[in-house]
């Protein structure tokens, strides 16, 4: 019989001890990446004003968010549904004064009112770096070989990384390719949508060799070059390489460079980070502008939840038994050297089926006999 | 010029570099310590349907939480003011089939709809463990020890536990001092207000000398012991005297024994923990029922952000400059061995402003002068 109070809503989950421990250890891994290279960790609050959340980016809607009026101040609240606005938050108000390039990292938990359609998931871990003051090349490379670096600390393997140029339509259509204003909205989509014949359709005919521009980094970079005739991208493709050059050797680069979904807010350079095993992308980053202050940024985010569980399991720490009337001080001589200790409470517990592998007899640890 | 969009909500604040630090290093410090003792951490989900947080815990309501609907349920879901009615549910079902007694610890933030009189914050970080299935002296010395050994690794110091006796009236109302059922609740009340001549007016004239009971342990449990003349607490007062053996000796023992407010939920014992300079209590635990599953437990919360700045500041951390063009691999295996790097994006950048003692010259870190 479940009691259906038990249950937990759709897309919400409890994380129970193997998962637990795996995503605890993913996390202080990256965090720990993150600090070596001078990202100072920040935590905003789970609770703001909507309009702060929704206000700071484009893509970040009040429609994803759970809101729900506050008794003291009788306005809008929201759960946060994207840490990024926050950290932009940060940097345009009580960071405002602090020296640039200012770093900064955060983690923590974000929820969605709906899932999506790739992903049951309500609630996520967030986990990121925010470079802020810079967008230039060097930043960008930065920040894409500190999401890798990061990733791969959180246990990840076969990492890719998939970069795309949000801002490429805009840029082509006010120089090189030119399109009427109101027709760029319409190209951009059915770019995005690979579609030839709709992209023809929508007045984009010149766009349509971007469509197969998509692939491997370096034979992409080559045919955007090829299409570059006036070279209104020559800035563009340099920063790419640039950026695509601090990624390590065995990661797989790839290029889009009209793929836009999920880059409302980002502008010349974007990315996405996939890890063998995860459901969908693990990560996701680029060059963007902080709405309100203006200050350019770089930075990305990881969804460390999206990553597969650990393929070879856990193997058996060592867990030490300590029988009633034990001398306390050596079990805490035994945890001081990294022995997990679990002490009886009562007489006849197994101390096999509560995990342990060994037994302290005197101040000794024996193995417990299969 | 403050756009009200850059504020924040009442009681919601976000933690800068220093205190994120300081609150992430407590943290770490005090899950390790569990972890070592042999509790396993579980993740519930910031988010659940508001019954289920409300219903496994007396002293849990809903009028405390932010509430709204769920548009996948249609059910009223509420954001959770606390993780204990959380692992009640988890131990009661994913982990009913585990082995007793089950050990599980747990961190995250809380967030309530207002705040309370004592403390304007309305999130808080909250971190506690709980050893369900036993809720014997045994396991009260296990779990006081345990807040203690956890608390002092997350940096408090001067910690002090005051235990309280929670179902002190009842007991004695079903035994040795009888009052009528329909004056258990007022004898409780002013009991737990310290007030005398209500006392008598409630008709708890024998209950009078509790009040004056409360101080140093080893003497308000000798008086305890001497008004107990029937011994109808004669088990409750060697439960306490066991669990208060196992404090290390430099902490002090406090015993109110008619102390109620915050123990809604617990049984026979309860505690409270202080540290110097927190504001007010900074944990909080006890025995107690989980309602449903009707199985004992034992257990404890703390809340880490209660605990003072750390009062020496922060040593200045070496952090090392890396100047454009220098060499990769030196930086990488300098950060391996716990240096802390930040690299130059553009010429000219002041490695002092950005808070680095040392600059990379070639291989070496020279110190950067003042």
């Amino acid at each position: 019989m479940t009691d259906p109070d038990d249950l937990l809503p759709e897309g919400l989950e409890d994380r129970l001890p193997t998962e637990a421990a795996r995503l605890t250890a993913a996390m202080r891994g990256a965090l720990d990446v993150l600090d070596s290279h001078g990202y100072d960790r920040v935590r905003p609050p789970l609770v703001e004003f909507e309009h702060s959340l929704a206000g700071r980016m484009a893509g970040v809607t009040p429609r994803r968010m759970f809101r729900f009026v506050d008794p003291a101040s009788l306005r809008t609240l929201a759960l946060r549904s994207d840490m990024t606005p926050q950290i932009g938050r940060i940097a345009a108000t009580s960071l405002a004064n602090a020296p640039r390039p200012l770093r900064l990292s955060y983690s923590g938990e974000v929820v969605t009112i709906r899932a999506d359609q790739l992903d049951p998931a309500r609630q996520r871990l967030q986990l990121g770096a925010e470079l802020v003051g810079s967008d230039s090349a060097e930043a960008a490379g930065e920040v894409v070989a500190l999401a890798v670096e990061a990733l791969a600390a959180a246990g990840a393997q076969g990492i890719s990384v998939d970069f795309t140029m949000p801002d490429l339509v805009d840029t082509l259509a006010a120089n090189a390719l030119p399109i009427a204003s109101d027709r760029i909205e319409n190209v951009r989509r059915e770019l995005d949508m690979k579609d030839a014949a709709a992209l023809r359709e929508a007045g984009g005919e010149a766009y349509v060799p971007l469509i197969y521009a998509a692939g491997d980094f370096d034979e992409a970079i080559a045919r955007m070059t090829e299409l570059d005739d006036g070279g209104a991208l020559a800035s563009r493709i340099a920063g790419l390489r640039q950026a695509a050059q601090r990624v390590p050797a065995d990661v797989r680069c790839t290029l889009d460079p009209a793929e836009r979904h999920g880059f409302e807010y980002q502008s010349w350079l974007g990315f996405t980070i996939y890890a063998a095993g995860s459901r969908g992308a693990v990560g996701r980053g680029g060059t963007y502008c902080i709405r309100g202050s203006e200050e350019r940024a770089t930075g990305f985010s990881l969804y460390l939840d999206a990553l597969p569980p650990a393929a070879n399991g856990d193997a058996p720490r060592q867990t030490l038994f300590l029988p009633l009337g034990h001398d306390r001080e050596v079990a805490a001589r035994l945890r001081a050297i990294g022995w997990r200790t679990i002490a009886a409470l009562a007489e006849g517990e197994d101390a096999r089926a509560l995990g342990c592998t060994h037994r302290l007899d005197g101040a000794e640890a024996v193995a417990v006999e299969a």
